[in-house]
C-alpha cells in the first residue's frame, strides 16, 4: 500500500483504517482511511506494511527529518515491548503537553480506550532537557549507539516522621567545619546532627558539624559560636558560592518536613536522607539521594543516567531539589524503569 | 609531657624519642627527643600522650592552622586502622612528593623500615585536585561531615586482545548517527561496531553506527559515506564541540590497543570497554568505564566519588583518559579502597 504526505501527516486510503487503526492502533481514522504521524508511517514502512510514501521507501523517508530517527527508535521499541502508542499531537490525544512526544497505552489497550500508561518525552543523549519539562513524563533517552534508557520522572511528596527538638549548645568554627566540644547528649544520638570526633562507634565526646548543619542550627538559635553566626554562612559561600545558600535552604526544608539529611558525598550527591530517625543506633537505610540545583536548570541526559543508575544500584531514589533564590523548592524524582 | 613549637615542627624532649618514635613511630629522632609534625603533635594531644604544646591543648592547637583539621582526621583514621605513618616531609621520608601529604607503612612496619604501603594525598571535598597530581597516590577525601573516602589512583596499562580488521562498507549520515543499509556480516558480529537497527538479537539487517564509530571508520578509509567524511566530524563538533575530537582520539587509541569501546551512556561514562571480543554472541562483561577529559583537568572530589562508586557497584573500573589536543593520552584509574 502507498501513502501520501500531506503537510505534517501521511494519508493512507483504501482499507487503511481497518488495517492500521482498528486492528493495530496506528494513526487517526479519516473516513475509511487514516492520517498517520511521520513516526507511525516510518514504522509501517520499516515493517513493510506500507510500500512507499510519495515514492519514498523507509530509507528515504527516515532522512526527511532530523528528529525522526530517534523518535522512530523509541516508537519501535515500545511496539516491540507490546504497547500501542500515539504521537502526542494536538487533537489526537487528551491533554497533549508540548513537553511530551508519545502517549503509550497500557498493554492490551489502544487509542480507542482512555487509559494512559506512560507519557513519553524523547531526547537524544546530547540534547539538554529543562527540569520544568519533567515531572509527569518518562524521558526516553536515545544514546549515541541507539540504545534507549527510560527514566521515569515524578514530583514526589517529601514527608518524614522524625520528631526531635535540639537543645541549646555552643561550638567553634574550625576551617570548614564546626566542633562542639561539649555537645548535648541527644544532638547526635537522637537528632543525627554531626559526627563524633572519635568516630562512628563513640558514645560521647566532641561532635563535628558540617557547615550546613552548623549554619542551620545557628539560624534556628540553637547553636552559639565563637564567631558571629553569619560567619558560618560566609565561610560556606567562600568555599561553595551560591550553592551553599541553596544547600542550606534544602537542608532546612528537609529537616522541617521531618527527614534527616546527611552528606551524600560517597554517592556523589548533596544529601542522603532518612525519613524517620528514632535513634542513630537503630538507623535504617537512607531512602533518597538529593541533589541540589538552581531553579531553571536544564539537565544533560548523561548526568540523569549516571545519577539514576547509581541510586538504583544502592536501592535509593534520586531526588533533585530545584531551588529558587526565593527559597521555593521543586522536588523532582528520577528513576530508571524498564517499560 | 609538654612540647614546644619551633617553626613548623613541635619538639619534645626527655624520653620522647623512646616513647613516641621508637615504640610508636611518631616524628623523627633528635638526640633523646623527637621532632614532630603538627599533625603528629595533634594526634598525641588528642590521645593525651602530650599535655600541651606551648601551653595549648588539643582544642587550641587544632585551631592554629586551617589545613590541620582534615590532615588530623586522616592521620587518626590510619592510626585507628593499625597503621604507622609519617608526614611526607623533605628529609623525613624517601622520595617525598609535593603532591603527597602522608606516607603510610604496611601494618607491623614503621618509619625505621623502608617499605611503603600507601602514599596519601589529603583533600577536603571542596578542593579541586589536578589530575597531574594523581596516579601514584591514594586520595583521602574528607567530606563535609568528616567521613573519609579513599580513592586509589594508578596509571593503568591499557591493553586488549581483540584482533579484527573490518572490511570496506558504505552508509548514510542521518542526523547524529550513521546507518549502514547493507553492512559486511562481520562488522557487528566480530568487530562489535554499531548496533543492528532491528535490535540486539537480530542476526542481520541495517547497522547503526554512532558518530564516533563512523568518524573512526571513515578516517581509516573503511567507510564510505553519502557525504564528505569530514562531515561526520563536523556533525560531531556541532553537537559536542571539542569534546568530540577528544572522544574520537580516545576511541581510536582504545581500538588500536585491542580493546573494544562501546558507549558508556547507561553508566554516565563516555565508553565502556571490552578487552577481548571474539564474537558479540560470546561477549564477556566490560571491564572499564572510560571518561574522556581534557589534559590539565582538575577534579572535584565529588565527581571522583560518584564515578568510583558507580563503577565499583557494577564491578568495573573507572579510567580517565586525559587527552591533549596533540592526541597524547594519560590514562588514570581510580578505585575506592578500604585501607
Amino acid at each position: 500500500m502507498d501513502a501520501t504526505l500531506d503537510g505534517d501527516v501521511v494519508r493512507a486510503g483504501g482499507d487503511a483504517r481497518q488495517r492500521f487503526y482498528d486492528s493495530r492502533g496506528y494513526g487517526r481514522p479519516t473516513g475509511s482511511g487514516v492520517a498517520l504521524a511521520p513516526v507511525e508511517a516510518a514504522h509501517l514502512l520499516y515493517r513493510d506494511d506500507l510500500d512507499a510514501v510519495d515514492g519514498m521507501g523507509f530509507r528515504e523517508f527516515l532522512a526527511t527529518d532530523d528528529r525522526l530517527v530517534i523518535r522512530f527508535l523509541v516508537y519501535k521499541d515500545f511496539r516491540e515491548r507490546g504497547f500501542y502508542l500515539s504521537p502526542a499531537r494536538e487533537d489526537w490525544v487528551a491533554d497533549p503537553d508540548p513537553a511530551t512526544d508519545l502517549v503509550v497505552y497500557p498493554q492490551g489497550k489502544g487509542p480507542w480506550d482512555d487509559e494512559v500508561r506512560y507519557r513519553v518525552r524523547v531526547a537524544g543523549e546530547r540534547e539538554s532537557v529543562p527540569a520544568t519539562d519533567l515531572g509527569g513524563v518518562v524521558l526516553a533517552v536515545v544514546d549515541e549507539e541507539s540504545e534507549i534508557t527510560y527514566l521515569e520522572t515524578t514530583r514526589p511528596a517529601i514527608e518524614g516522621g522524625t520528631d526531635y527538638d535540639p537543645s541549646h549548645t555552643s561550638g567553634d568554627l574550625l576551617a570548614d567545619r564546626v566542633v562542639l566540644w561539649d555537645p548535648p547528649q541527644n544532638l547526635y544520638e537522637r537528632g543525627f546532627f554531626g559526627q563524633r570526633l572519635a568516630g562512628r562507634g563513640a558514645e560521647d565526646g566532641p561532635l563535628q558539624l558540617s557547615l550546613v548543619e552548623a549554619a542551620h542550627l545557628a539560624r534556628e538559635g540553637i547553636l552559639d559560636l565563637d564567631v558571629d553566626p553569619a560567619a558560618v554562612v560566609e565561610r560556606g559561600r567562600e568555599v561553595e558560592g551560591e550553592r551553599f545558600d541553596r544547600r542550606l535552604t534544602v537542608y532546612a526544608a528537609l529537616r522541617s518536613k521531618g527527614l534527616v539529611p546527611k552528606t551524600g558525598f560517597k554517592f556523589g550527591a548533596d544529601f542522603r536522607t532518612y525519613s524517620t530517625v528514632e535513634t542513630v543506633e537503630n538507623l535504617g537505610h537512607s531512602e533518597n539521594l538529593v541533589r541540589v540545583l538552581p531553579a531553571g536548570y536544564a539537565f544533560g541526559p548523561r548526568e540523569l543516567s549516571l545519577d539514576a543508575r547509581l541510586a538504583g544500584g544502592v536501592h535509593k531514589r534520586t531526588v533533585f531539589a530545584l531551588t529558587a533564590s526565593s527559597g521555593a523548592i521543586d522536588w523532582l524524582a528520577v528513576e530508571r524503569i524498564r517499560p
